[in-house]
């Protein structure tokens, strides 16, 4: 494609009254080199209906949809062939020209296709954005967004920001992190609880509280410049009830409409029960999740290709390395299928871990990619990552409740027996906690050798470990009273703060001790290949004492978590399929250098972490 | 094949000192006209494997195998064209014709390959014959087994027999159980536990002190003349210390042997995780059950081919209709494959279960005949049945817990959901309790609503419900008492007992109440064919009530079980997608009539069976 418009020419059309009649145009501009070379672009103004569109002759229009709203036009054109540049649709009435809109189609970056995800290399962190750090206490209300500043309110903003991650990126990296997974950046005008941000209201545009979108691409540039990654928290099931299309619906079934208001069943065992009433599997999908969040309609070909699309664009936006997706398993599930594909198609080394918050293990890995599970009902998400939530359960309860037939260390054993059911068990996500669930810290009482061994489990087992924000220095949080208690600011995030326990200077002790055995470990992890990729072998816990090794090639690293309270030795004979006889091992926890003969004491409540020459 | 012997020869030959060499033939004898054609026959006798073997020209050894014990020779011939009768085997040595042994071949009787077996439109009752009645007490001791009578202690031999069980078919005919499943009846020689009778010490012989082999077969037939079934329970894993060839071991990995004693770990998970240690899964398979049960090597071909051939003649002899195979997944896992297909090729209508006891549904999935979890690590049992274990889990808690996100009621619904994973979801046993669990009625302080409800359940739901004897007259025991608290004889059973519970007069208000209950349900079950094979559909259960249907064909049969406290009056338009307005329906256990028009009452702690009209 030849550039159409000198940039004078340009200049002038953009200011021209002409487009008066286009008050949004999304996706704003695309990319001309994409795998899928159809784009379908959404013009929004009043009675834009009622309006011819055409191009010039180098761009394809293969589809033009109106809807029962004449405020909605959705175009669309092929790009296969075309060059970047702008170019313009002309806008006519009774074949008579009324105005024209520019498009840009733009260079995609180079490799962006082929975009490694995040992965099981990788330890990702946790955070909420209004919760972490206040970057710029100038955007904590912002003219136009209902909810302001109230950092007294345990649902308000706190005013946290994409300045503030990106002003403790050192303390991040310094954590031995690689991965951020930020809570929702969308704008969301939610008026009473939009610091959650899972009610978005513009889905182009980062918060104005939290910063601008280049303040989001730019978090992503700094990351990058220190290896690190950037997971977007997507959101494909719901938008918040002041979105501006759902003030004006392109059509009625843009949304999942009930007669009266239908909540969610939240049952979604109804997904796949063979069994299940499809009145109650309707509910489940289609009723709504909170009445401030109305509930898409992916069963419509317009809304799954504006997410589609929406997904795209960020990706290629921000330069993404993975989505993090909200309520996976409460989508339409053929809808959430083509969603993940196309974008899987689009990138096929990207990473998408999905929230499907299931207590079985079956029932979470029929939610994987080519799962054998799923495909009992043919069905395939596509989806490459899921989130263990049995091990979760597990962690709630196994370092407190002694040892049993099937308590104590035998949790985690027995969670991983299961790994067989799971398509790919090195790209589930496991993690002590999550921004919906009490925090570890606090069901454990701030037990640091609670935390060491959780933590050490999760860092060594397979997967991809996650960590929640503050936990890293102790932070506690009970569900029990109310989401806030989870979400608490990270202390000397703000200006003024009593304490900043982002500097190892001003930790208490007890911080200090929490944050420098994270450190310790996730920087460990970072080069621990046998972690990242390598077998698994597990042995049966013996007076709660858990063992297992991680193998890959000649690196073998064995784990031993004595859970009990009592100091124990280990008969190493039993070990001997995989541990030579008289081997040294260098434990990385202490440093200390190991020999592995007949025997290893190992003390009351402590994991050893044992690098094997 | 021609008769070879005439009678006269026959039983000179048969009382003949050639034959003092053979102390014993296994199979006694074979039928003619098997699938399987070849037959292994086992000689055992001192130094018998000195000697060569041969047949008549009509007879084809196939096989010859002898181990590193003297004392024994398996000698296979081929049957295929042979014709009943009885030939002979002829010995000798360096030459020389030392002794003969005649076998016999039988005509099958007709139909016995195409025998149907238990399905789901039986009720099974599950009894220990020892704790049952005891029909002859002249053989509550006997001569040669250790093992003698005494009422008194919980572990000892109370006398129950089969002749006891055959006195009793009228009761269980009028109960409306149309299927018996007996715990083992083999001889058991253990010294102090033998009424338990896992500990087998002759698997072609049924233990004198409940009988014989022909008492047995009377059981069967007297059953089949009231049109009700035979379920023998198999023990392929172990057999007793006292079995004889375990005294006399024909090879030394007829059994698994370790340096010392080992015993199971019991970690049945160790056989499909796919992290297991080596070391693990071979204890949990090899390890033996407890000492005084050798836990046979089903790796050995000989032990394999033995088991089968075993099976196989107890189903031809006493005309079985089903086997229950204990403790099923410790036995060598292609082991259990073979043995089972070897029998399902055999019969292929015939019914085996196994138990495979487990809290996790895709753990018991993978157990059964062409699982599709099974086939993720390439394994087929070929076992057609399994049983319902999570439904049990949940069966001793869901009706005195209270309704919550996951109790109650929605215990039972979840138990559902996960049905996709199974094969064969009419083939799943299900059950409040077995002979090895806490009784129902002592969980739930004999609380006649909550058996009402549980069996209302287990009658209707998919599968095969099993009943443990006494429940139906409300019986109590205390798992945690030992053993024989869950395994006490039923009142009536002994000659002068106190009371007589098989007899309606002799009931107290509170058994005949159970026993009511019970006959009613399970003889309107026998024809509600909606319940056999039907589709289940089930909704959400709402305030603890439980509702679902069954559908076949113009049959429609709706269930509500209300578990809360409270009576509750259900609107119906929610189930509209399976009950047409304005329906009516005879609501079998109070035979009142019921118009199914907005709204339906059901009282508090109270199960509804209705058969719509």
């Amino acid at each position: 494609m030849k550039p159409f418009f000198n940039s004078i020419l340009f200049l002038f059309l953009l200011s021209a009254p002409l487009c008066a009649q286009i008050d949004r145009v999304e996706p704003p501009y695309w990319w001309a080199d994409m795998e899928t070379s159809e784009v379908q672009i959404l013009f929004y103004g009043e009675n834009i209906a009622a309006y011819e569109v055409s191009t010039e002759a180098e761009v394809l229009i293969t589809g033009i949809t109106k809807t029962e709203n004449p405020n909605y036009l959705f175009v669309t054109i092929e790009t296969e062939g075309l060059e970047a540049g702008t170019f313009q649709f002309d806008f006519s009435k009774k074949g008579k020209k009324a105005f024209t809109r520019p498009y840009e189609l733009k260079m995609r970056e180079t490799g962006s296709a082929q975009r490694q995800g995040f992965d099981s290399s990788d330890a990702m962190y946790l955070l909420m954005p209004d919760r972490f750090a206040n970057g710029n206490p100038e955007n904590d209300s912002v003219e136009g967004l209902t909810d302001t500043y109230n950092r007294e309110a345990s649902g308000g903003r706190h005013g946290g920001d994409l300045q503030g991650i990106v002003a403790h990126l050192d303390y991040l990296e310094d954590l031995g992190v690689t991965t951020i997974w930020s809570t929702p950046l969308l704008e969301d005008n939610d008026p009473g609880y939009s610091y959650h941000t899972y009610a978005q209201s513009d889905v182009y545009k980062i918060d104005p509280r939290y910063g601008t979108n280049a303040d989001y691409r730019n978090l992503a540039d700094q990351l990058h410049k220190r290896e690190m990654k950037l997971v977007m928290d997507y959101v494909t099931n719901h938008w918040g009830a002041e979105h501006w299309m759902i003030k004006d619906l392109p059509t009625y079934d843009w949304i999942n409409q009930f007669p009266g208001y239908a909540q969610s069943n939240y049952r979604m065992e109804t997904q796949y029960d063979m069994h299940a009433a499809e009145r109650d599997q309707h509910y489940c999908v289609e009723g709504w999740f909170v009445k401030t969040m109305p509930d898409l309609n992916q069963k419509n070909p317009l809304v799954l290709r504006y997410l589609i699309q929406n997904a795209i664009w960020w990706i290629e936006y921000a330069n993404l390395d993975g989505f993090r997706v909200d309520t996976y398993s409460y989508n339409d599930k053929e809808g959430i299928s083509k969603w993940t594909k196309a974008i899987m198609d689009e990138y096929p080394n990207f990473n998408i871990v999905g929230e499907v918050w299931l207590h079985d293990q079956a029932q979470i890995a029929y939610w994987q990619k080519d799962s054998k599970i799923g495909a009992i009902q043919n069905y395939n998400t596509h989806l490459p990552s899921v989130m263990d939530f049995t091990l979760h359960d597990g962690l709630t309860s196994m370092f407190s409740e002694g040892a049993g037939w099937d308590t104590g260390m035998m949790k985690a054993y027995n969670n991983f027996v299961n790994d067989f059911l799971y398509p790919d068990i090195n790209n589930l996500l496991v993690f002590l906690e999550n921004h919906d669930t009490g925090r570890f810290n606090e069901i454990y009482d701030q037990n640091l050798d609670n935390y060491k061994l959780g933590l050490a489990l999760i860092a060594t087992t397979r997967g991809i470990p996650q960590l929640y924000y503050g936990s890293e220095i102790g932070m506690r949080g009970d569900k029990g009273k109310g989401d806030g208690d989870i979400r608490r600011d990270f202390p000397g995030g703000w200006e003024g703060d009593a304490q900043n326990a982002f500097e190892a200077a001003s930790r208490t002790e007890q911080q200090e001790a929490f944050f420098s055995f994270t450190k310790k470990l996730f920087n460990w992890r970072k080069t621990a290949k046998a972690v990242h990729q390598g077998t698994l072998t597990q042995f049966i816990p013996e007076n709660d004492v858990y063992v297992y090794f991680r193998i890959l090639g000649d690196e073998k690293i064995m784990v031993v978590l004595n859970n009990s309270t009592t100091d124990q030795s280990l008969d190493l004979t039993r070990f001997r399929e995989v541990l030579p006889e008289a081997s040294n091992g260098l434990e990385i926890l202490s440093d200390r250098k190991i020999k592995l003969e007949e025997t290893l004491e190992v003390s009351a409540k402590t994991p050893l972490i044992i690098q094997l020459n």
